[in-house]
């Protein structure tokens, strides 16, 4: 019997396991929004919820809904949750890790015939990364009473519409509507994910506690001189436009470096002509600046497009700065971020908060109530990529944080 | 009849403009070299050499020689020229303006009725550019007795051997090594070429003496770091390879500007994964170097090269430097600059004397004897582009430097 969490972590790194070998790609790990792999993978843990003693329940986008009963006359209801759709060669922990560890929880709780004061959901979403339809967040959009029906013309690369790709699930288009979620009875919504960077690896931490998800903005920056021959032209007289956006890339890394918690990248880059005997006359290059202070991270773009155009103007390079996406941060709930910090402690470990500077479900999830994040430590920092890891020791210790998490909100608040 | 440089200069502007009507495609100039277009170009200027009164021949690569003989008893041989041959999307009159100009001075020569000490050839090489075999040179060569055998099992795009192309345009690979040139009678090569570049325009001069052909180095330098979430590494945590290259990328731009004459240019980058959400793990980037003085070209690779070493270290970015291509440079002729010189003040223009940063069949021709070049203004330095411009005063005054350079030539050698 799984009573101990080292033995539940086992069960966690083994269903991983499962999970992560059912792709629709024999070669690599891929699950997109509404196919029959992700229809398999949801079936998969819809077995696991029942084991759990969880009544299970699909809606109409795809979402899987397993609900474990509170106490008699529970009134409240506490969403926990991840998702199941995965990006291309993807790992086999962002996602289902939190579905997992949740699921985890409820055994336990199961096992040991217990209630709590309030009844538990998990959700296991349909799409989160946005693979198949480029827009994020549908799973938990249909839940949180988002969804834009101007979604369901949305086309796939092989010409599918969402509307089609969901009736060919199952699903019922027209009652998508119906599928959000009445947020009366929610105490709120607690995410366990890998943390996708090295920050508690850095710290050696297990776990760590999200304050907040960063906002956001992402620009493309064009850097138009002159092209000219490699050979001819002076330096003195060329109007390079790859020299300006080497000295701006240095200049955002250095800015970034002022603030702590800010990033700002720059992760593409094409040059024109592109001939290494000719001077660059154009550049386009991303920027992507994210802070959990959406002020800080304004007033640093604020910064960088004015130095931007300086440097352009000093160098006779025309600047374009086009946006391309802007969002501001979510701060996760103190009251549910302090009863975190409790179990983690609980458990002998020091608090540490950190950002998300990755999206997740809890940003959509926010709309109907309070929402925390737990961080589980992952190798290297490395996520989005087959060689995601995570140890079983770390979610050991998550499934206890969580468990504890869980009676810590039994005591607080419930009923 | 066309006597003065003015008229000829028309003429010359005039078949400049029906030999840029003769290209591979119609909407583009393309003269690739050993097609029948090529042929066609060469047939024109044949045509052109007759009329003033040289003997015109073919050889083997298909290059057109024609030879104006000298007063009787003259011994020695003066070659001018330039090439036929163009890149894609080319210009008008790189490569053409030599061969125009020298026919030019030789018509004038024989509408006067004179004949210099020595005789002129001037030849119109068949391939300076490379564009159909991506090695340049392929005409000089041949006269220069340096045309390696193994070119002939060189492809083209549609997969045409060299030695075919060579067989479809009339040439005998087999008589190739007998087309080199003699060099015991030659006085020399000079070359009239477009500057393609912007110093004489922003100095508001006609012509310049090129001083030397620029020795030049070239290399592929690979930053490899690690890639990571945009969101979720922390700065100090990064190892951005596209941060590292932009570092040396102003570096290279710093250093070249610390010397005269010194060009240094990075005008291809390529970034790994390239995408706006992650941050850059390799980058690979062209580094192209120039300059006359050979000891300071390689001074400044030792110094990049160290540099480059030491940003990857101080970053944690393995860098790797691979040599593409090195050359030294080659000075033109003391006594041909300054027979040169003098014959640019005799049109009332100061002399100034600039390096070529581009290759040019002179390179070759040194192999043969003491050569040199003048330089031709060309408009805002654009070249290997329709938009290539010349000024038709400014090839008048390049006719009359050059008409007056052989007869100086004539006074000071000869016979």
């Amino acid at each position: 019997m799984a009573y101990d969490a080292m033995t539940l972590a086992d069960v966690v790194m083994e269903r991983a396991e499962i999970l992560g070998a059912i792709s629709e790609e024999p070669q690599l790990l891929v699950r997109r929004f509404a196919t029959p792999t992700l229809r398999q993978a949801m079936d998969t843990v819809a077995g696991w919820m029942s084991d759990a003693g969880m009544n299970v329940r699909r809606d109409n986008i795809g979402n899987l809904i397993g609900r474990y009963e509170g106490v008699l006359g529970a009134t409240k209801t506490l969403l926990l949750g991840s998702h199941l759709d995965t990006v291309r060669d993807a790992g086999k922990y962002d996602g289902p890790l939190g579905v997992l560890v949740a699921v985890a929880c409820v055994e336990r709780l199961q096992q040991a015939g217990r209630r709590l004061p309030y009844a538990i959901e998990v959700a296991a979403f349909a799409d989160e990364e946005g693979l198949r339809y480029h827009t994020a967040y549908l799973g938990s959009n249909v839940v949180a009473g988002r969804f834009d029906p101007a979604y369901l013309t949305l086309v796939d690369d092989d010409g599918i519409t969402l509307i089609e790709a969901l009736r060919s699930y199952g699903g019922d288009p027209s009652a998508l509507a119906a599928d959000a979620r009445d947020s009366a009875d929610l105490l709120g919504y607690c995410e366990v994910h890998i943390e996708q960077g090295p920050v508690l690896e850095a710290l050696d931490l297990p776990v760590g506690i999200v304050s907040g998800i960063a906002g956001q903005s992402r620009f493309t920056v064009t850097w138009r001189g002159m092209a000219g021959h490699a050979g001819t032209v002076p330096m003195r007289l060329r109007r390079d436009a790859l020299c300006a956006a080497a000295e701006f890339i240095t200049l955002v890394e250095q800015v970034a470096r002022e603030h702590a918690g800010l990033v700002a990248t720059v992760g593409q880059i094409a040059v024109q002509p592109g001939a290494s005997n000719v001077i660059p006359g154009q550049v386009t290059l991303s920027l992507d600046v994210r802070h959990l202070d959406d002020g800080l991270r304004e007033q640093t773009i604020g910064q960088l497009h004015a130095q931007a155009l300086s440097i352009g103007e000093r160098r006779q390079i025309d600047v374009t700065w086009g946006v391309v996406q802007e969002h501001g941060s979510l701060l996760c709930a103190r009251e549910l971020v302090a009863l975190l910090g409790r179990a983690v402690q609980a458990q002998g470990y020091p608090i540490h908060e950190l950002p998300s500077g990755a999206g997740h479900d809890a940003v959509v999830m926010a709309e109907l109530g309070p929402v925390a994040m737990l961080f589980v430590r992952c190798k290297d920092g490395v996520s989005h990529h087959p060689a995601e890891s995570v140890a079983v020791a770390d979610v050991a210790v998550a499934i206890d944080v969580l468990q504890e998490f869980l009676e810590l909100l039994g005591r607080a608040d419930g009923r």
